[in-house]
């Protein structure tokens, strides 16, 4: 369920109310706490609920819509609390915080999945992690990005430090280098990020989100560690199967450089930047416009531009570029256009060129980048979602493309910016776009048959009587102790078929049934939920402290081939029945088709 | 490193400064962004400055801690930053907020061997898991705990709604029940939370750390959900193995019952319990004197309460106390206590009533629980942190108990409060102390010779001469596209001793070694680093499509039989050096000790 979706409730709760001032009231001092509301402050709050009671009117009258609404009657709500004194009832709204969601298991489980995947790709390239505060000191962000400063969320001032919510993890990662005086490291780092953005959360977008980073920093040979973070994004975009996707390459020195040779006046740079990177957009006409008319550069440099960025290629691009008798004029631009050669060069001993293109298009949003950048881009319109973020007005990192899953570059100056004196480590990351690859894998989820299961559990204890109780909770306690997932109803006597049915909601594959005859055989009935198949296994009751614990031997010669191939058809399935003992005799014993294997059981121990 | 320990450096950068007024200014209206200083707030701030200043200075004179002088000298630079303008010069502290800390890769590689055991735990007893945002809005917690309420970090009202850091994982929980409707569930979650506490961070208590919840919400029979949730605690306390402990179990209505036959004011029953709960850290003497001097209860009702607390047992307790004449005149006492009967009676089908106690003084800090409470505490002196925590006066849940690990309890009325016709979904859960559990981890690692790897790498792509780094790269590419964990210096040309170094400081246990020779003979040297054992291995391109890639293939015939099982040692190296073709030459071959097995490479494909 997003937030979009959820219903919002009003709802009628006694609450204990404690007494306290307008939240940022200019009297309060830090540190210092107001017990007790005065006259002036009731007449304050008074003051405020009717305004407030206007502004909910307005917005009614004007057909508002229904979040902007209920975010205004939530603030009216709580000054009404406010004056309310102990054990009022009042109305609260009854939501998650604008732009933020739960996730509920089944989002859970998708999560798991995609954060598996590519943990599994930074751990394959030696990445060690680490993890910083949710919370920096707000001077720690001051000054790191730009324009988009006013997204960040600040704590209030209790008394203490003056704190701001994580906008990036790419500035604590700077921090902590410089804080640890740490020249080289390889490190992943996936956290949520705070932006204060109008954020349209249907297409995967929110105020709360994670970042998927991974970052080599370190003096080294040029373009190494560069072609490695395109080769992760490559093979992370790979494997969760997102459809057909690009990765643009550029470079800031070449933007400059570019820039410089069309007759940009040097204070014009980031401004013109800010502009180019809107062409993924916007039609050249459209951007060729803003430069002209908003940002006041001549129509002959918009021009000159409009051709450079039309550029797409390779290799082959970079070196025609670096004989271009403009661009070849700027030291940068050719600084930068060689690196781009030496970074194809290693993308082809990597073998992925095939989705690497070389873009004069590309810009990005940050500041802080100072050589390669870089972003992914997925070209299956039916899987990407479909952009209207121009008319959003608030190019967060993550609006930066039209089906944009992943971006980075090189940062050099970042790290030094934190150190007492100035000594940089050069950097260069990218950042996985986690929260649209959610958002295309949950799409895929509902649109496909296959049912996500949310929980693990191999074998469900069940029985057909009643009173049984204690002799599942025996067997089941067992199973835990084997290291088997297992369950079993929290009810005394439940009906069988709601035991059955439990077990096909929540893809259980496995039931064990107890009952009057089974206990006096000594044996469980295994249940397979999906054919019904069923079969008698021995069960002895073994001390939780040997090692090899036999728990369920098959009687296997009385159980047919068919059988004995289901029950053994997974890794999970195997480790629930084979088992020290019957190990033995089941390692000789091969089906027609040759595909029983057996395990040997690990206990818990 | 922990914030204690990390060096404060002040650090002259220059920064961007971007114009803002004083933080929380009462002139600012939501949604309104004041651009410009004004004559008035510069003023303001010369004088904020000079107060503050001030502040220091008497710090400094009376030598107050360092950490205190720290955060007012923090508050006097933001000052002096605000009135600074833009580029300016400008002190700032590197360190991060007080009360929260970096984690390092080597705590990283603790914190998710200690999550994996816990996961795993919550997962083989069917748990689902769901995440929640980490600030709410501010009234969706308030009122729910009591006097800790003023620990809750707010948000700075930036316009919109009023936020607030998540306090527990409980709350978040219930409010998602009530939201969407869910009346049955078993889930866990693991995420940070945050309190302005003042915690003693050398003992693993921080404003920021984790919380690892279990709950069963749902109307079952009794005490079976209960009774899951200890055997939990148990499982994993001993799967974690950090030293003998104890779980102590008391019922809120046995200590209201209690607290009503020994005659104690019902207005009373939660003061009187806060004072209870300070048993684990205070003598009964003390105790007492805090009841009768402080809460003015009488003399011979404290020492009637004295005698109850002072009972610790099992089952046999419980009865003892069914037929007691005093307690047994309380409905509710005798609710509670034929509950930990049957408890006890599933305990015992689980095997766990050895570490189980029914400890009357048992009371635990929260407001919300309902009936059964318990809290697992460490019994193993040497390893449990000494507790000062008295001095404290921050009762914090973390902070309930000597050595306390882990704790909970069941909370009937929690998702009612949240829900529209008060409809309640009862609960029980258990939270994993895991900061305590991270703190103790980490001691043990750096007593223990053995080194805590920070990376995975199986294998590091090496060479001894110059000048092939293309081939390094060929080859590095070849063992991530097979899945293989692998790394190579991001230098053209390093020195093989520095390779080998790198090795042996991250416990890579393998290299593959490249020379001119080998590549003329279509080989690979590996060597394995702890022994420093070479064997050529072939070395065939393969294309990455293929599904099953044959890598290297050792010549078996020509490698010693100890160098064979040494390499084919773990799943790692198996992996790394089997392969489909080499599968079937391998399969028949046994080494002496028989501990040859081979495994086909699945592909990353």
């Amino acid at each position: 369920m997003t937030t979009e979706e959820e219903e919002v409730l009003r709802v009628s709760v006694s609450v204990l109310h404690h007494h306290s001032k307008l939240a940022d009231s200019c009297c309060v001092r830090p540190g210092e706490f107001n017990q007790n509301n005065t006259m002036e402050d009731k007449a304050q709050i008074q003051e405020a609920i009717k305004t407030q009671g206007e502004v909910v009117r307005k917005l009614k009258s004007e057909k508002a819509s229904k979040e902007q609404i209920d975010e205004e009657v939530a603030k009216l709500l709580e000054l009404k609390a406010k004056i309310g004194g102990d054990e009022v009832k009042h109305q609260f709204v009854l939501k998650t915080a604008k732009g933020t969601r739960d996730y509920n298991p089944k989002q859970m489980a998708i999560r798991e999945k995609v954060f598996n995947t590519i943990i599994s790709c930074f751990k394959r390239h030696g990445a060690e992690t680490i993890d910083t505060p949710v919370f920096e000191l707000k001077e720690t962000l001051t000054g790191k990005y730009g324009e988009d400063s006013k997204l960040i969320y600040d704590l209030k001032d209790q008394g203490g430090e003056l704190l701001s919510l994580r906008y990036d993890l790419t500035v604590p990662f700077a921090r902590y280098l410089a804080m640890n005086k740490i020249t080289n490291i390889k490190r992943y780092h996936i956290a949520k990020v705070y932006r204060r953005d109008n954020p349209a959360m249907t297409r995967g977008r929110y105020r709360e989100f994670y970042q998927c980073d991974f970052d080599i920093a370190g003096q080294y040979d040029a373009m190494i560690p560069d072609a490695e973070c395109l080769k992760i994004v490559y093979e992370i975009l790979s494997e969760l199967d997102l459809g057909d996707f690009r990765i643009k390459v550029n470079d800031r020195r070449i933007l400059d450089g570019m820039f410089a040779v069309c007759g940009v006046p040097d204070d014009k740079f980031r401004t013109i930047c800010s502009t180019v990177d809107k062409l993924d957009k916007l039609p050249w006409e459209e951007v060729k416009k803003e430069m002209v008319n908003e940002k006041g550069l001549s129509e002959e440099a918009a021009d000159q531009i409009g051709e450079y960025v039309s550029m797409q290629g390779g290799m082959d691009l970079a070196e025609r570029l670096l004989q271009d008798p403009k661009m070849s004029q700027s030291k940068q631009a050719c600084a930068g256009l060689s690196d781009i050669k030496l970074l194809f060069s290693y993308l082809q001993l990597f073998q992925v060129t095939d989705k690497v293109v070389f873009d004069l298009s590309l810009a990005r949003g940050l500041d802080y980048y100072t050589g390669i950048i870089y972003e992914a881009v997925l070209t299956q319109a039916g899987v990407a979602p479909v952009c209207t973020e121009a008319q959003n007005g608030a190019p967060g990192e993550e609006s930066v493309s039209v089906g944009s899953v992943a971006g980075g570059g090189r940062y050099d100056g970042l790290v030094g910016m934190f150190d007492p004196k100035g000594r940089k480590v050069p950097c260069v990351g990218v950042s996985i776009g986690i929260e649209r690859v959610f958002s295309i894998m949950e799409q895929k989820a509902e649109a496909s048959a296959e049912k996500v299961r949310t929980t693990e559990v191999q074998v469900m204890v069940a029985s057909a009587q009643k009173n049984l109780m204690e002799e599942k909770l025996k067997l089941v306690s067992e199973l835990w102790n084997a290291g088997i997932k297992a369950e079993v109803m929290y009810k005394k006597n439940p009906k069988l078929l709601s035991q059955l049915q439990h077990c096909e909601e929540s893809g259980i594959p496995l039931v064990a049934i107890l009952g009057e005859q089974e206990l006096k055989d000594g044996v469980v009935k295994l249940r397979v939920v999906a054919t019904r198949d069923e079969v008698r296994s021995r069960h002895t009751h073994t001390p939780r402290s040997t090692s090899s614990v036999l728990f369920l031997t098959l009687n296997y010669k009385q159980t047919p081939v068919h059988l004995m191939e289901t029950l053994m058809n997974t890794k999970t399935q195997r480790r629930l029945i084979a088992c020290h003992s019957s190990f033995k005799d089941l390692q000789g014993r091969k089906s027609p088709r040759g595909r029983i294997k057996c395990a040997q059981m690990k206990s818990s121990k």
